[in-house]
């Protein structure tokens, strides 16, 4: 087990009805002029934003509305927002939403206190060294960002998709009402699952030997994720999945299944590269990744493969064939996935194998000339991996 | 699922020498006067204080040492630590050892910020309202005190041991070095583990149903301990196995591993009786209640016990046989509890079956009739389960 920090300030409050406590977390985390920023009109059609709106005039707490954050978020609306945030002097910002209006908020929260251009922290020209306090309140787990201290976006000139943060964007509360995600259209509720399984996979993919508890929690929390999964697809209205779904989310990013280890994040810098070019939803861009880099990535190790294969999809144990078992493991993912109605294939995503060279190019745009710490990758590595994703 | 709140604020820095992180930590955290406050003359003998001396005074912090604390920490040292906080004007408090170090410095921490008598925190007569800062270097890993935000004393008066808590004395910081528990004696290495573990029945015996993902996580978590109990018993110098029993027992009580659900912590309640009148180690104290209240409660959920047995203490199923499953799992775990040199009956603690009474007593004074979330124990039921923990 390696060294490590364990930090997951954010206060989760979890459960049905809890955004109603909004107003109160609000007053207590001391915002007086408040930025809601969230995506289109969904949380108006379904009473959500007016209900918010309840609860924060009831605490007397001054707030405006900053809407259009959208899937794989963009630098233009994160400097609408940074100039607003600085116009009307505002004290904290509500994210409404998934990982999009969450990581938007969270960069337009460190722009807002920084005199140079945000893209400084998301290029690695500067570092984060103040921030707006972040709240949220979840309606599409995925991204882990409500108790996350990292922001993804993606920049127009040049569509660079590019991570940054510190502890100043880690949002402070985080409400997730399992109730909120019943409406969610099936696709985006099965990308969260693939996404939030990419995160614990990222942690799970790793070369350090004896983290036999992180790897534990890791596996019980996959399998609580498959299980509830198919149940939330067949029936969106099931609350005690949607809550496993929801908790899943979160623990599967706050750091918890990743300590003592060193992590791999590969296949999101590969996915990165897809989603920017084709504005694919993050999670079915990851439904096409993994099982291609874990094919890929096989030999590194294959018993844990082959441990991930048994433990967690159920496969039979064959000491003479581990990499047969290990293969039935990859197998069974790609089955989960298409189960929920993920694409697992370029084609499926309308990515195309010409596109490779080009999608290498951009993957390696101001980067080293390898990455991943599972599997070190190089150009020719990256291309081969995009061609099994083709298959 | 319940409706929960999740909240770990504490940072926890753990691995190979990260005692020597202390001084930049306290630093950190605003520590300008700081109380270092330890049990015994172990630290001093191992060298531990005087490093972190050097870490303090590197950073110019300055310091006052206050040693005494003991097992089941007494209201007498408490009262004392009070005392020189308020002439000293210490602004943080530095606990160096296990749960008796630690839940001193909380009552410390809080009654330094109080008027009154500490007492009234711990027999409800009052709320915290303040507490100066709390640190901590866990040096035996049990009583999850380094991520919790409770704190149990005995008071010398009557010899009540009794329990208060809120957000306030939950520690900034947690330095967890496997390293310092090398030279624990194998008794205390023992009943810290049965401690940890009873942390986790006390959240797994539950009513609350659908909390799958928390018990995969409880059930990952108790598997983890026992075979890296097995190992540090064998060999106390196994890094690995230590680090694994020292993380667990931080997740066993910082709440992850209890959400969703209502916790029972009846055992608890029945073995503070035990410590308080024989001075016994809480954890031996446990290994002899666990296995008698499991007995006592079987009925309850007969699956759930059965689901334990399975699933922690690999019994195998008999679908046509369940109590005996059931039966045969607590048969194991007491068997490991002998396996690590833990006491599992009254005898071998010098408690006596003439006492049951006078425990009951003391038990439910100033407390309602009856207690437990999992089973409801009235005067009758504890004397049963205190007969049974004599066999």
């Amino acid at each position: 087990m390696r060294n490590f920090t364990f930090y997951s300030p954010t206060e989760f409050v979890f459960g049905s009805k809890t955004e109603e406590q909004v107003g109160k977390l609000l007053k207590k985390y001391g915002a007086s002029n408040v930025m809601i920023h969230f995506g289109g009109g969904s949380i108006i059609k379904s009473g959500l934003l007016a209900k918010v709106e309840m609860s924060l005039q009831a605490e007397k707490i001054r707030y405006i509305l900053f809407g259009g954050a959208q899937p794989n978020p963009r630098s233009g609306l994160v400097y609408q927002g940074i100039e607003i945030c600085k116009n009307e002097k505002i004290d904290f910002i509500l994210a409404i939403g998934g990982g999009s209006a969450i990581d938007s908020a969270k960069a337009i929260a460190c722009g807002a206190k920084y005199d140079g251009d945000f893209w400084d922290f998301f290029d690695g020209s500067a570092n984060i060294i103040a921030a707006i306090k972040i709240g949220v309140i979840l309606t599409l787990p995925a991204s882990g960002s409500e108790g996350s201290h990292r922001t993804v976006i993606t920049k127009e000139d040049g569509m660079l998709k590019r991570g940054a943060g510190n502890e100043f964007i880690r949002p402070v509360f985080s409400i997730i009402n399992p109730e909120l995600t019943f409406t969610l259209p099936t696709y985006q509720t099965a990308a969260g699952i693939v996404d939030m399984m990419s995160h614990i996979l990222e942690r799970y993919l790793t070369r350090t030997l004896n983290v036999e508890l992180t790897d534990r929690l890791c596996e019980a929390t996959l399998i609580s994720i498959i299980e509830a999964g198919k149940k939330v697809i067949k029936d969106p209205f099931d609350y005690e999945a949607r809550a496993t779904i929801c908790w899943s989310g979160t623990i599967a990013h706050n750091g918890i299944l990743g300590v003592g280890r060193t992590e791999d994040w590969a296949t999101h810098q590969l996915e990165h590269e897809l989603s920017a070019r084709y504005d694919v939803t993050h999670g079915a861009g990851l439904a096409v990744m993994f099982p291609a880099y874990m094919q890929y990535a096989l030999d590194v190790d294959i018993n844990r493969f082959k441990r991930l294969a048994i433990t967690v999809w159920g496969i039979e144990d064959n000491p003479k064939a581990p990499k047969t078992v290990a293969l039935e493991g990859i197998k069974a993912m790609k089955g989960f996935f298409r189960e929920i109605g993920m694409p697992t294939t370029f084609l499926e995503i309308g990515a195309q194998e010409r596109d490779i060279d080009f999608l290498v190019d951009k993957l390696f745009q101001g980067k080293d000339d390898s990455f991943g710490a599972f599997k070190t990758l190089n150009r020719e590595d990256a291309k081969a991996v995009y061609r099994l994703a083709c298959e």
